[in-house]
């Protein structure tokens, strides 16, 4: 196991009773609001209106920024920063996913940084410091609720860069399973995919031994895989909502990477496939992910077989593992097929005419490898969008 | 799964590397310290000569108070009290085992407390500040140094009680798997035993579905039944150390009982014996769980059943699950056994003429019962000690 440093501030509300507390809760943390939310479904569903009257009832003044799409984009955050400026706010509530909690996060460190926000998703600098960031989250997908990481498009040259720091951590966020019945079936897809892609990029490691992180991934990764089917069978599924939505927190509240480092290409080499299609992101990693796996089998086919076999109950074949090990990745394929995503570019009518230069903007120009489990060049990541035509 | 609220502030410092950053890392907490602490093995181990060093070069003034034995005495607590009134002390610095952080929290509340510190653990009112905790922890046992919680034994009528409040969560603790080489076998036993019952006493409950977080539970358990022996075989592997050590502070840290309600009769009937008796919580509990499992068997079998296969690799038997539920508890008197634990009171030569009295003293004179799973009268906690006999 890795030395580490373990600290998750956020302050979790989970069940549907903790809406209707939302001003006494926001009231901890400011009182100057950015209500920041993506498009109609919030309104629609009652939620924007309650909070709405739940800030007003508790005195909280507050302005609102909507129009968070998703890879959410660097312009609508100038404006944001610009409302938290012009208005002195101190805090930035996002009402919605992962793409409007990324956006919030980035107004709130943008708002507090002189020089241009998009400096932190260069690595030109880190955020010390950002405005509170609240959420109400209202689909299981990104993990952003409770963790440091923002990940931003930029509109020029289709950039889609990410930051992690601790001042990003949201200070609270409210979980009510029930606000997920009514989503289209095609995200709650995407989520599942992303929750289990959060934990498979921390599960493919070079850090050994590391069985208690493992076994806590590898039941975290069940406990999705038991309850999606089921969500999609039975949208107002309260109970297997519950399950799903706390799984997709814990899946990428840093926890489960205690001790190890995680591997992260896969979700580097999609960035740049929904940068320039303008997919969903879960959608990408569908597609990118068994193809990595493919390609980077050999390396540890130990890990890859206890995989397959922890996860996906395939009987092991002590004598050889690699067809365990690719077993596991069938059944991954299967079951990303099974909850209607595609599983190959060709499925999405993506063709092969952009991977070269996809590859290469993923490395920065060949100026870096990605991934920490096997660093992979330009010419890996293209082998890799190859195998997944 | 039930509503909740969960956060946990507590930093976590992993690893050999970060005791020597202590005096930065306290500084960042607090200027005038109480090092709390109990007997020789820290000063002879190097670690108080060590940290004393770094205070001192951080330019933090210190006040020390040792002599922490097991089931941490009020008595003592008085004594810090004054200290850090006297002194004017912002922050304690527990370096030791759960008793030590117990202890160090009962002073830090204390010490902003008008009243007798007492009154919290009687629940007659709850704490709402305290001094800063930090812990340097050595010893996997406890999980006090990530939780919330403190256990403190009032000498006269022998009464060991608890309490539990935010203001108590430790803002940071420095845990070292090398300071675990050197524990005596005995106490390494006690400390796999009280990690494996908090994890069994968040299991059994009534709250459900609660699938994720039994397959967090089983996961951690898994770790401890299989890094345990590892340790005790080889006291210097710092891998296996650090697999149990971390296990131990996730198994008590509130994210193990996210969403359901845990039982903890087993913990409060053990209490009187070791009030009574004196011997380690980790060997009382020993004895009493498995006669707690036995005589609670049949209110939940599957859940029972579920442990015992999921576990502990019991091949379920389908048509019988209370021989599956009955399979499972024998192997965890047998692990336990094989660990160096007694699994009788007779083993201790503890015999049967306190259990009416202790009984009622674990329900306040029957002023209510124990438990949440099965809610227990004084009779039951009887029968149960009978069972353990």
């Amino acid at each position: 196991m890795d030395e580490f440093i373990f600290q998750n501030p956020t302050r979790i509300y989970f069940g549907p009773s903790h809406e209707a507390e939302i001003g006494h809760i926001v009231a901890q943390h400011g009182k100057r609001v950015l209500l920041h939310f993506g498009g109609a479904s919030a309104e629609r569903s009652g939620l924007l209106p309650l909070i709405r009257k739940e800030l007003s009832a508790a005195g909280i003044e507050f302005f609102e920024l909507g129009g968070v799409k998703p890879n959410p984009r660097l312009s609508l955050v100038y404006k944001g920063i610009e409302l938290c400026r012009q208005h002195k706010l101190d805090l930035v509530l996002a009402v919605g996913g992962g793409s409007v909690i990324d956006s919030a996060k980035a107004i709130a460190a943008g708002a507090r940084y002189s020089g241009d926000v998009w400096d932190f998703y260069t690595g030109k600098t880190l955020p010390e410091t950002a405005l509170a960031v609240g959420t109400v989250l209202t689909i299981p997908a990104a993990g952003s609720e409770s963790s440091p990481g923002s990940v931003i498009t930029k509109e020029e040259g289709l950039l889609k860069r990410a930051v992690n720091a601790d001042c990003l951590f949201p200070r609270f966020s409210i979980l009510n399973p029930k606000r997920c019945f009514t989503l289209p079936r095609q995200q709650v897809a995407n989520g599942i995919t992303d929750i289990m892609c959060h934990l498979m990029e921390r599960y493919f490691t070079n850090s050994k031994p590391v069985e208690f992180t493992d076994r806590l991934i590898e039941a975290t990764l069940k406990t999705v895989i038991s309850s999606a089917p089921r969500v999609l069978a039975n949208p107002n599924s309260y109970d297997d909502w519950a399950e799903l939505m706390w799984a997709g927190t814990v899946a990428h509240n840093n926890l489960l990477n205690t001790g190890r480092v995680g591997d992260w290409a896969s979700h580097d080499i999609e960035h740049e496939l929904s940068a320039i299609y303008d997919i969903a992101h879960g959608a990408g990693l569908a597609i990118v992910t068994p193809a990595w796996m493919k390609y980077t089998l050999k390396h540890d086919l130990a890990r890859f077989a206890q995989y397959a076999v922890r996860v996906w109950g395939v009987e092991d074949n002590f004598f050889d593992p690699e067809r365990t090990a690719l077993e596991g990745i069938a059944r991954l394929e299967a079951f990303w097929s099974s909850i209607g995503q595609k599983v190959r570019l060709s499925g999405l009518g993506i063709g092969g005419d952009r991977l070269a230069e996809m590859a290469r903007k993923c490395t920065d120009g060949d100026t870096h490898t990605v991934g920490h489990f096997v660093p992979l060049t330009s010419k890996d990541i293209e082998a890799i969008y190859r195998l997944a035509l």
